[in-house]
């Protein structure tokens, strides 16, 4: 069963409300969004509180939460509750908590909890995406059918290790494990953009849903240790020739825009899933990330969805080329603080919240 | 017989201008430094409005012209007039209209229309940047000659498609189709810049040319889809072996910053391109881009220029690191309007329209 | 014998202090954060000032200082002492003047200038960095023992040439000029992150050390003609096939963001190197740069280190999405002037001048 955080909303002061969120991934901006919207500040984090955040003053929370280790949130439960806390779960978050200690955890979560199954699940999100009109890279059951070149993931693959390309059949032989299960997907060659978009069902004054409306605050290019620099060695059949294999573990973020032309494509495309989503689990609430190629036939396909803030919005603490055209300055990190803030402000924190 | 939108200035009302261009490319950066210097603005579109200017209110115009198809606008003329319509040309807005429709255009125009012929055909176009001075990538006549790297390109290729690059005579001859015509132009190796700069006549209050002065407004990096990402799967050669040919269509940009010690050059070869433009058709006028390669021992080379606002300047929407230093926020949409109302303000719009 | 410009502070009026550099590197925004901190600035130039300043309102000094070549300063140190002049070294300005001239100079200058030997020194570098707990690439005295990549560098090699990258023992062979001294070093697979720090001796309201404290500003990708844009062609293998070596020649600089859960890395990283300098040469003092390489394990490799203004920095003339949760719109010229101005109002400035 999943919690549902609404069912404490009764007790929750919306006048004394403190942001919440684990200390790293997007927490700074998470912070640094919240405190430029009144919000008091709580920084949960594990050991001892982490010294980087005294290098930024205007991103550390006003106070620190430190637990044994992530699992003993749940002994701090109702101290959150006396702080008025509502959480705002990051990628890490989840990671860090667990998918199914997050789904159960007795707080006010910022956000649609009910996502989370449909977007890990890669079945279920292939089903959201489809219905949502979305292209996504085809899946290659027979491993003799791979005649173009396909991305290999070892099932439970994390952290951009465990992955594999392989431009035909032989190669594929040649690299798989195959006392390990996998699943084998179409490498769509192009270039990488990761949209980052908000949606809020409490406003109307953006891009209009059949409920509420869709804002898109910026896109990024991830940075992937050691492919994205491998280049500068050799070629990646170069590399594997003496033993290298390449990996995609992310450890930064590029800011960039994408070409105008491929906007209305850029907002069908939120729309969609955000549309599909209300009747498939009650719909996601807040920001939201499609990980897309462009092809040069200028198509995207689409390989992942995030569906609360990811780390590609960090290069916009300070706003970005988008939200400079709606709110100069506007971060994801402080939208967020601002659904919270007009929800708290007019009683519809149960729109928002799970 | 190219048009003289200056011919309709008498009927033009300074005080209550409206900036138009046609809704993609570069138009949210336009209309919203429109905005900021206080114009109304009017966004032309085929079929319908895009409603992905919902999603920015300071960016989205006005109000639309909505046409039938972009040869439609010809048939607006007069209800553009009345609304008091400078119109404000970017790269697809010629694309859209053809050359000839642009050169035709019975409306009053920013910038010198005058400038097409030289900038599209190759032959004009490398008379002018040799005369100021540029260095251009060479050009090869015989095949035969190909002794080292060469991009080719079939004439009339668009978007990105239709070039190749070849390393010696031997590629050249595997991957030419003899049956079109084609020119044969160096392949540059080095890093690509793409810098913006803006050209007043009315203003000596920057780089102080003959006349007017030059403003350098940022540089930025192509994002090109596949080529750009193609090194995550094998280099050209691997790729071409099994069938995939490298594209160069643009899919978004990269904001960046150019070694302060190569600024001296990037002026003057602003300097040199607008000054050659004086005798040759009368002067350039606004924004340009010169599309440069920089090679190791930091020469640059130009491999084209682009005579109005490009994409290239979407990343500062909310000014750029140069821009920091000129007026904080300004961006090349917002230096635009900024020339438009002095030159109204001053009665001198004969100046910078055509 | 190393001058100290420390002796000279009891002839400067902290009033009227002029902060001065050499026209080049990162002047621009060293001139642009004086001015934004109301000082007077001073351009330092060769020949004749140049021209491209007068593009950049408020990025261009007050003044300029022409001499007839760079150790012409020397002729000139009355007149700079007159107005009162605290000098801002650069990357580039310890090059144009030569190390010993630098530290000659009789001139009060911002930082440690004992710092240089440390710096410039491989073998003292490596012992500064090694003592500070950093991971540095790992040294190979005998060319048998390439089992992996490595980078191989001529002795005097600069601005990005003179080195050369082999997989082998074998390609090792085949490109090594025997006649000149050269080292070879492990080359790190991974991405590159230029971190910008700035450490205080003055105040103690950030990263808190035994001193002072620290401050992380930014990070970079340096885009580095023609290694960076070669997989264009080709891999480096298949241009070195055709007779075309890679080089390494800085071209400019990208914006970029470091993942959160390194933060606290970064910050560590920064602190060993600023206590260790204590006892070894009596401190840092202001920006420096870690030149680092982040593997798939996510660890560091720094590869160099830089103890002043570097260009990388250039991005952020109007603030980093890191100095956004310090003080919007900080750039590292900004907080130079910042100390200068704090040293100079509370008569500390013999604590960050030398």
């Amino acid at each position: 069963m999943v919690f549902d955080g609404r069912s404490l909303l009764p007790d929750l002061d919306p006048k004394r409300i403190t942001i919440a969120t684990y200390c790293s991934h997007t927490s700074l901006q998470i912070f640094h969004g919240a405190r430029k919207e009144g919000f008091r500040t709580l920084g949960i984090c594990v050991g001892e509180p982490p010294r980087y955040f005294e290098g930024f003053p205007l991103g550390r929370p006003d106070e620190f939460l430190v637990l044994k280790d992530h699992a003993d949130l749940f002994n701090h439960v109702e101290e959150l509750r006396r702080r008025n806390v509502v959480l705002v779960p990051h990628g890490s978050f989840v990671e860090y908590l667990g998918a199914n200690r997050f789904l159960d955890l007795p707080l006010v979560t910022f956000g649609n909890r009910n996502v989370l199954p449909w977007e890990s699940d890669r079945g279920r999100s292939k089903q959201w995406l489809d219905k949502a009109g979305l292209q996504l890279p085809r899946h290659i059951t027979d491993p003799r059918d791979i005649i173009e070149p396909v991305i290999v993931k070892y099932h439970g693959a994390k952290g951009g290790r465990g992955f594999f390309i392989a431009r035909n059949y032989h190669e594929f032989k040649s690299r798989i494990d195959e006392t390990k299960p996998y699943t084998i997907q179409e490498f769509v060659l192009g270039t990488r953009y990761y949209l980052h978009y908000f949606y809020s069902p409490l406003r109307g004054d953006a891009y209009r849903l059949s409920k509420g409306s869709l804002q898109f605050l910026g896109v990024d290019r991830r940075d992937e240790t050691n492919i994205d620099e491998a280049n500068r060695l050799g070629s990646i059949a170069e590399l594997e020739a003496i033993g290298i294999k390449p990996t995609f573990v992310v450890s930064g973020n590029f800011p960039m825009v994408i070409r105008e032309s491929l906007l209305p494509k850029v907002f069908r495309m939120g729309e969609g899933v955000v549309e599909t989503s209300m009747p498939l689990f009650g719909g996601m609430i807040g920001p939201f990330c499609l990980e897309t190629v462009v092809t040069d036939q200028l198509e995207f396909k689409v390989f992942e969805i995030s569906a609360r803030i990811v780390a590609g919005t960090n290069p916009y603490v300070g706003g970005s080329p988008y939200t400079e055209m709606i709110e100069p300055g506007l971060s994801t990190g402080r939208r967020i603080a601002q659904e919270i803030r007009l929800a708290a402000e007019t009683g519809r924190l149960a729109e928002i919240t799970s």
